[in-house]
């Protein structure tokens, strides 16, 4: 292809003279993987390949392996047995996903034994009792269907060698862990174990976040689904607000740490007016803060409506620092704490305002996949089967990009995807919403 | 990032030596924008940027300008006047797009005055009546809750020149044309006028096509709509030859030359034993043709279940050539086709079939955005703003890779996206129906 | 409660003086099961009881049994073995009835066994093989989530004398039989001779039908699910017909004899402009026709949007009196002749329609039940497991006026429940679409 | 008809002579609304007409008259203003009883001026500003779509008299209010000021409550809405105990003093295990309590699904006697103090329960209306249209058994409709959780 810089149109009649209103939004921003600066450009092609004809020296260029079938493979599937385990908080398509393994292995590969081990890690554990159960193509058959997961799931660790114990009784050849950071850290240290214990056993795992926090990923899986649900509850407290005097509209969503399902469903929505994520903080006080804002918003309009992730402004909050199962840290409820301040700065002012609070929690998590994440995990689902069978092992697969990649578990587990502030996300939400990149600070 | 070739762990016990059930498929794959070959790898970063510390002379990859705010624009919004027109067929969005454009014309640039011109093209040709309409906030408010497109469409090209006299009228100094390639070349006759009368309009595309047929592009606004939508009819085919004795389901999906929406739908409900689209011919007849194959599953399995894209298998009907006023073929009715075919050879070979068939068309595409197009489309829409208020025209706004960038009009309707059937979708389709990759050739 | 006829306050400032614009269409109607007439007036007690403290000779007003679990039973159900089988066409709810009969009958009633005969009358037919499945608690758990029913089922009578003998084979001594109207007449075959016979056998029926066509009964179960499921259809080519210079949407309906999806659905989407059913005939020709009146509204207004139900019209076509397997006529294609005349119409006198068609046929029955349709389904399943056990046979369970009654299967097949001309819900369609009461005739 | 009351066919070869598991349950019961007794029959025809050939003296007879178009009209639509109102909580469907009563009003009595008061009683109180809007047929096109009121809402009572003159300001004859039975007795103590100052205006009801608790009413418009939506939330909470090892689903659904939601939810998803209503009291503790009963259950089957309406259980919270801006009492929150009493007790036996609580509240009630409520709103309106122009007032429109009857405001008001312990829907409810009549007491 012979598509150069210099195809693209500019109108040349004159100069681009005018400042824009972004322009000051825009002044300290620099390419990264959520925004391309104005002065970088974006390759067509994103394979190493395209790299060697211009001499670059190629093991210097970061770059994933590309996930699929291989024409060798490492296990002998007559002689393979394989577990699989899901682990964490519930996810639109976990079911898909084991469906999807399951189907591959038996209709492809022709493995004859499949094992789930249930309730997360606790089904590996020394003591699990009726923890394993045969995943045939029945078993199987319509799961996809409902949400959850029929293996059961449970947060927190298990000691690493009982768990090695567990797939040695079971003789499982591929261990594939479907979990979030935390799983991917068990199963991390797993492979350890079967390292020094020098046994021929592959992990391979298949990433969730509810969250949308992983790094080097499109979207996770069950992304797409979560955020349309979420989007019932925007509407609803939207709606809500419209029919009252002065309707104040609250709807907590989840995010600890990312606030990509409040960012997406509020652009879905687009009826939000103030969108809170725990990468952009904010304050409540003072004539730019959020609660002089709503006020405002209030007697303009009539009604507000925010969106606001459970991870948001956590420093306005006093935390005890208490820490869960999965070992993250408790977080203090700020859409209770944004409902009550709302509420007394408004009746102060004399608005007497309706406030309609919705925390929906669960309500997202646990629906089927929709079409789209379907599809996605039963691709996902075919890729681990193809990584595990080619010998891959402490590996994830993940979509990068629109490619299916393997990607090594540290580099998973090693930091988070968040919103970027200068990302092209943020600023979209920013566009709908009206309100300004930072307040209250 | 340290990231390099070697971090992934593949088993090293031994070699992989066992041969993969795919081997023989994969053996001819070359890495393409659909598929990464074994021996090559995916980029980490996929911007210029990274490329220049190794000495790459830039101006000679291929690369695209990343879509999103300037600093400096180049029409003064206070003197702006924009227009909208919609073309060719309806698609989920339409309206999301209209809203999209109106919202960040007005709240951030504050753009004066923005029309929207009726019925595709037809409303810039000469003679047309009532064809502008005026876009305010007001009149998008809550649009996108309805499928179709406000300003209503049409097929065809118009006079070009009576188009800019159109613009002319209307004082009209950027157009936005969100239509189809046919619509994109239409929209390039335009400003070959424009340049000639030396005009200073700017034309701006945001490409529209259902059937994901469009190249540089993941995936074309509306398309996950139209799919999920689409698998209602699987299923629906699905469940009738589930309760007959030798259930026949048929179902006809969009897809004149790309059968996107038929692998994706197919993939989704995973209960298709055969889908069939225009970019893999197929044969009927012999012992490897489809009417055996599927006389075989019937006689298995009791009922069988198949897609096809209303592309596939031209070559088995008889055509006369005929154009609609796109200028696009015809096409044999290949659903009806199949269904007669398909009930005369069960009948004749006695197992007295029940033949369920179903040709949703319409029903597909008028549908309202769901959750995710309804983010893609205001976010596309941001786009082809900044776009336009930043000077670039003879443009289309799209999506790469998941980057938003400009792609020049003569790219996006120089060739159609297709399936690629060496790629990872129909190889996943392959995967989830068990059909082979050829059959009756 | 003394609620009298003065109750009411009617304004008595004045008269009532002024014409109604119904007036003329009122003239003539009297009460009926659809229509209350102005000078009748509606009971609020509905039961017996209340008639016998006016000396009313009680058994000489027509009435009910109320169904309902009864103090005393016939059957033992330690030693009951029952039977299901479903026939005739799809219909939401087949699912959720079954379920609700073996969940009753095995939760409370402790019946052992009860078993499933597959693809309706032919499973009892001499020469079924692998007919009988058990139906147990957990084949049934949930298979409510999907459509269609997990028994299969055919259309077309069987000998009596064979089911009865498959009856005695399998020990079967309670049969459900969920079907329609050809169903309850094999039904009542069966038996005759099992009487004949002098057989200790029950037969009691759960109607079916989608077309709401049932006798004493408030709606058949399934049709709010199918009703809905057509608006959105209806919803389809309204938006096509709004986007189109001048657009017409066609959408042909279920109803081979009563209109009423085609009713239900018009007035939930309210967008159609024509409501065709077979209960009231119309004409296409003279200024009164339908063509002239399609081609008014079109000039008019820009679109138009026909509901039309299968049976609608007949007299127009040229049909054969060709026969199902049920029995039933085939129905020439109403839909796709109109569509032909309509476009001709149009295009004759110059308006270039873009006509939309749609034809969801089986779309529309094989979907799972709504909320609503599954109460109602599980509590029909009740009402019928109560009424055989208490030893009912010959004998159908329905919903009338809200009320579970039992009905003798002769009365439901006598005739069938149609949309009433003078009745309130023709004249609702009336009001909401603006077509005249006739036309064309 | 000649159907009598021994057309029903029962086994005759023998006695009904086995114990029904039900004997004891059914021992007390008599006919009621809920309810028809073993020894009761229920009237095929429901009108007053088929008692006179009987002699029954008919105005002693308890009746309603018929809803309906009149042959004559009180007032004259030329001169008639008419004025819209919706108060207290949402329920979907306000928009389409606004809008079938303007459509009607409009098209077929070509009233000239539609007024609608904005933010409920409010908007007629004195000082109300910008409390009237104009609803013309293009203001209530598509309102449908949306949940909420386009009016908007409010509780509370307003001066009668201030509302008067409000009505005279605005030269309003006809009043529709839209509300639950507060707005009912506000709406008559607004006639009695109408009668004493002889003014000539109709003032006519459209009863509305999400709870379903209305007299005289089959069902109160968006019930089959709000309970089709709030089972999204039990379906949400069994999939979440389910995927737990000892998982425990609560999820507190509408019903201050009426368990309906609670119980047609609970019987669609049929998934809930408890079900606890206003109607039924219940104990927590003793062996027959609902603790144990949790307890017992999750220890046989690993999890446990609870179903509460809000008003369920009140008299084991200490409430404090407040009351709302409607003067309704302040519940407690049986659904957080459930969830604590359970989770204690389940921590305390060493269960280590995981426990999810779900409280949807206004995300159940602001959505649109579904396909039937729509048909059942808009001819609610209708109804409510031509009992005003036939000049009723003091009158709502409800359906009973089926027809649409006028019934004096004063009845709607007087008592509250409530889940019958004794009737058909407790019974099944009780049928398909297998919980006992009472517990715990």
């Amino acid at each position: 292809m012979s598509l150069a810089l210099d195809d693209l149109r500019v109108r040349s009649l004159g100069a681009c003279e005018y400042d824009s209103p972004f322009a000051e939004m825009l002044s300290t921003k620099r390419t990264s993987p959520h925004y391309v600066a104005e002065d970088d450009r974006v390759l067509v092609d994103d394979t190493v390949s395209v790299l060697l004809s211009h001499g670059v020296p190629i093991d210097q260029v970061p770059s994933f392996e590309a996930a699929g079938p291989r024409k060798k493979i490492y296990f002998d599937p007559a002689e393979t047995t394989v577990g699989i385990v899901t682990c964490g908080g519930l996810c639109p398509g976990l079911n898909d996903v084991i469906r999807g393994i399951v189907q591959e292995l038996t209709e492809h590969y022709r493995v004859k034994r499949i094992v789930g081990f249930r309730n997360g890690f606790k089904g590996l554990a020394k003591d699990a009792r009726n923890s394993v159960t045969d995943l045939t193509l029945d078993a199987v058959r319509d799961i996809n269907n409902d949400g959850g997961t029929i293996l059961g799931s449970s947060r927190g660790a298990q000691d690493p060698d009982e768990m090695v114990d567990s797939l040695l009784i079971h003789e499982v050849d591929v261990l594939f862990v479907i979990g979030g950071d935390g799983s991917m850290r068990g199963a991390m240290r797993l492979v350890e174990r079967v390292d020094e214990r020098e046994l021929d056993i592959s992990v391979v795992g298949v990433p969730k976040t509810i969250d949308n926090d992983l790094p080097y990923t499109d979207q996770s899986f069950g992304f797409q689904t979560a955020f349309a649900r979420a989007t019932d509850f925007i509407a609803s407290v939207f709606i809500e607000s419209q029919a009252a005097e002065h309707g104040v509209g609250i709807v907590k969503l989840m995010g600890r740490h990312s606030g990509f399902i409040a960012c997406y469903a509020a652009l879905s929505v687009n009826e939000a007016n103030f969108v809170l994520i725990p990468e952009v903080p904010f304050g409540l006080d003072g004539d730019d803060g959020l609660l002089c804002r709503v006020e405002n918003r209030l007697r303009e309009h009539g009604q507000v409506v925010i969106v606001v992730a459970e991870g948001a402004g956590q420093d306005l909050l006093e935390c005890d620092g208490a820490k869960d199962a999965s070992g993250n840290d408790k977080l203090g409820d700020i859409g209770l704490f944004l409902k009550d301040r709302i509420t007394d700065r408004l009746t102060e002012v004399g608005l007497a305002p309706t406030v309609r609070y919705l925390d929906p929690s669960y309500a997202i998590r646990s629906v089927a996949a929709n079409a789209y994440d379907s599809v996605y995990c039963v691709r996902l689902a075919h890729a681990a089967v193809h990584a595990a069978m080619a010998g891959r092992t402490q590996t994830v697969v993940v979509r990068w990009r629109r490619r299916f990649v393997h990607v090594p578990m540290a580099l998973i587990t090693g930091h988070r995807n968040q919103v970027d502030p200068d990302g092209d996300l943020w600023m979209s939400v920013l566009e709908a919403t009206g309100q300004p990149a930072t307040f209250g600070r």
